[in-house]
C-alpha cells in the first residue's frame, strides 16, 4: 500500500449527477486511505484537446507519486483501449485517445498497461460508464500499490493529438487560442514566456517545430493580434492597465494571454476555440 | 468512534453559497476524522423525487458502512420529521419527505429515529437551515458511533413517493423520462436491462407492479417511442452509431437511456423529466 | 506540525479550471495530512464584498484552528500586500483588500504578518496567479506548524470595506440586500434577528453605528419595503405561507431574508445586490 496516496480527478462529467461522487465512494471502498482532490469535472463535454491541456497546466504541481485519473471519453465501449502509464511524474489512468499526449513529452515513461485484467474491474462492468467501472477501480487498486504489469500487457501505441499550433518566424509568431478560462482570460499557444528583466521576455517554445535558441522579446514593442485588435506591449499583470482595459500579459503557466484588468476578455474579443492570434516582435538589443 | 468514517452529501443547496462548505466545518469539527464526500449539490431546487433517483443510481457503489447525508427539504422548519435510517446497506440521515423511498426498498431497515435529541443539534437550531443545524451534526454524530435510539424514538411513518411509471404489457412496455444528465443523455424508468447475449437483453423490472419472470427482449427488434420520435434497435453504446446520431441504448443503472454519440439527445429531443416513452419489443426465441 | 490541520478554500476562481486543484496538489505536497474543505469557488469575479460576507456567515461553524485561504484579488501583482492574520477564532491567508474586514471586528486579532519570506513561496512566483505561488503555499506552511513572524513583518494597516448600510431610527431600519442565494432567497443587511417568543423578535444590529439596547419587535406587525413591494409579517420560514408566496423571515444567518416557498424571490422581485430595504417595525409591549 503506498503511503496517503493521492488521486487527481480530471473529467468532463459535470457535477449535476452523481457520476463523480459514485466514482469517489468506489475508490474509497477500495482504497479507504486515498485522499481525492478534483482538477475540474467542467471540460467541455467529449473535448479531449481541452482536458488534455487543462492537465498540462496542472499536473507539475502534484507530488511526483500522484495517480492521475483522466476521464474524458467519447469512444468508451468501443475499441479504444482503457490506459494506465507510469511516469517520472506521475501515474495516469485514461482511455488511450490522445488525452495524455501534451503531458507525456515532458516526464519520462516508465511502464504502460492496457487494463485488461478483470480482478481490477467492478463485476459485470458496463460498456457506457468505463469511469466507473473500469478507470476508478484501476486508479484506487494502483493506490493500494498494485503494480502496472498486474493489470495487463504494455500499451502497443500511445494516441498521441496533433501539438497546438506554434509556428515562429523571424519578426512574428502565430500561434491559437488554446483555452478560455473561467475569468474570460483568453489563454494562447504562445510560451512559454518568462520575464528575465523588467520589460524583458524569454520565450522557449514549447509546441510546434521550433528548435532555435530561447529569444529575447522587448515587451514595450511587441504587438498581439487577434480578433480584429491589435494590442501592444506586454504587461506583467492585469493591474498595470486601467480597469476594464484589454492587455496581453504572461499568463501563469507562462502562456501568452490576453486579459482584461477586472473583467471578461473573451467577452470583449468574442473569441474562440482555436482562433488564430498573431506576436509581432522585436528582439532585445 | 468507527473506523475511519464516510460521509457522502446529496443536496440542493448548490455550489455558489458557502453552505454545504459550513455544514463540512461543522462535521470536521465534530468528527475530525470523517472522510466527506459530494455526490452532487446540482439537484433543482426542492426537486424530492430527483434526489430520490440520484441516491438510487449512487448508494450501492459506496461501502456499505458509508452515511449519507441528503438534504432536499422544502419542507424546513415545518411539521415534517428529521429522521435517520440505519440499513443493511448505509445509514441515511434526512428529511421524511420521500427523498429515501427509492433507496429504502433494496435494504433492510435495521433502526430508524427521529432527530429529536438537542444534544446533537447545534444551539439554538434555527427554522431555515436545518441542513447546518440539525441533519449534518447528526450525520458526524452517527459517525462518531452515536446509535440511532440516542437520538430519539423510532419514527412512526417513513413517507414513500409514488414509484416512477413502468407498465410491462404485452409486446409493450410504458415508462417516463427520470432524469437528464450532464450530457443530455435521456434516461428512462424502464430497467434493469442486463446484455445476456450479444442482441439479447433481460428485463427485470424495478419499478411498477410487474412480477412475472424476466424477459428476454431481442434488441435488435425494439423500438422506443418518445418525442414523436421512432428509434429502432437498443445499441451496447454511444459509439455504436455514427457521431450526431440518437441511439437508445442501457445506460450505467441499467436503464433504458436515450444517447447521441458526442451530442445532446435531451437538446436534440426536447423531452423533460416526466415525459412518456413506450418501448416494443419482440422477445427473443 | 498542527494535529489534524483544515484548510477552508473561498475564491472567485470558479470550477471550470484546474486552479483550485492546482492549489490543493501544492498543499498536500507540503502538507500532506491537511484536510481541505471547498466553502465556494463562485464568488462573483473580483467581487471582494460578497466574498467578505460569505467568509463572516461560514468562519463560526468551523474549529476555531480551521486555516482560511481567502483569494478574491482583483489586484494581483501590483503593490496590495499578501498577508496572514492569526485570530482568536482561525488563522487567515489572503491579499491586503479588505476581504477579511467583516470578520476581524468578531474576533480577536493575535498577529499579522505580510508574506514576504520567498522560502515559503513557490520558486519564480507568477505575478498573475499568487493563489498558486503565495496564498496557498502560505496555508500549508501554516498547517505544518510555522508561525507567522516566519512569513515576514507585521502588517502596516489592515484594509477595511465599508460596512454594509445598516441605519436604525424610530419606528424604521434601513438596510440593503447583501446576498441572493442558491435558491434566489434575497438577504439584507438588517440583523441579527433572534425569536424570544413566538411572535418576538429581538434586534442586535450587527452592523452601522446603532450603539442603543436589543429592540424587541413586534413580528406580526413588521412591514418590509424592497423593488416596489410591500410585505407583511416576519414568519418563521418558507412554510409558513403558501407554495410561491413571498415572505420576509429571518434567515440562518439571523439576517432579515425575502423568500419564497419552493421558488425564487430574487426572480419574483427582481433585486440586485445594493438595492434598499426598509423595515418598518412596532416594538412590542
Amino acid at each position: 500500500m503506498r503511503d496517503t496516496p493521492l488521486i487527481a480527478l480530471l473529467t468532463d462529467f459535470g457535477q449535476s449527477d452523481a457520476y463523480v461522487g459514485t466514482m469517489k465512494g468506489i475508490m474509497l471502498g477500495i482504497c479507504p486511505q486515498a485522499r481525492l482532490v478534483d482538477l475540474t469535472h467542467a471540460v467541455e463535454p467529449q473535448n479531449i484537446r481541452q482536458a488534455a491541456y487543462v492537465l498540462l497546466t496542472a499536473f507539475r504541481h502534484f507530488p511526483p507519486e500522484t495517480i492521475f485519473l483522466v476521464v474524458v471519453d467519447p469512444g468508451v465501449g468501443t475499441a479504444r483501449e482503457p490506459i494506465a502509464v507510469e511516469t517520472s511524474h506521475g501515474w495516469y489512468v485514461a482511455p488511450n485517445n490522445g488525452v495524455l499526449s501534451f503531458v507525456l513529452p515532458s516526464v519520462q515513461v516508465r511502464h504502460t498497461a492496457v487494463l485488461e485484467n478483470t480482478d481490477y474491474q467492478l463485476l459485470h462492468a458496463s460498456q457506457t460508464f468505463h469511469g466507473r467501472d473500469i478507470f476508478c477501480p484501476a486508479a484506487a487498486h494502483l493506490a493500494n500499490g498494485v503494480d502496472l504489469p498486474q493489470f495487463g500487457p504494455p500499451v502497443p501505441e500511445l494516441i498521441k493529438l496533433d501539438d497546438p499550433a506554434l509556428v515562429v518566424t523571424e519578426g512574428e509568431i502565430r500561434g491559437e487560442v488554446l483555452h478560455i478560462d473561467h475569468f474570460g482570460n483568453v489563454i494562447t499557444s504562445i510560451g512559454h514566456l518568462t520575464w528575465t528583466a523588467p520589460g524583458t521576455l524569454e520565450l522557449n517554445p514549447q509546441f510546434g517545430a521550433y528548435d532555435g535558441p530561447p529569444l529575447n522579446l522587448d515587451a514595450a514593442h511587441c504587438r498581439v493580434m487577434l480578433a480584429a485588435q491589435s494590442l501592444k506591449t506586454i504587461r506583467p499583470t492585469y493591474g498595470a492597465v486601467a480597469t476594464g482595459a484589454l492587455t496581453p500579459l504572461v499568463g501563469s503557466s507562462g502562456q501568452l494571454e490576453i486579459g482584461v484588468n477586472q473583467g471578461s476578455a473573451a467577452q470583449t474579443l468574442a473569441v474562440r476555440l482555436g482562433d488564430p492570434v498573431v506576436l509581432s516582435y522585436t528582439l532585445t538589443l
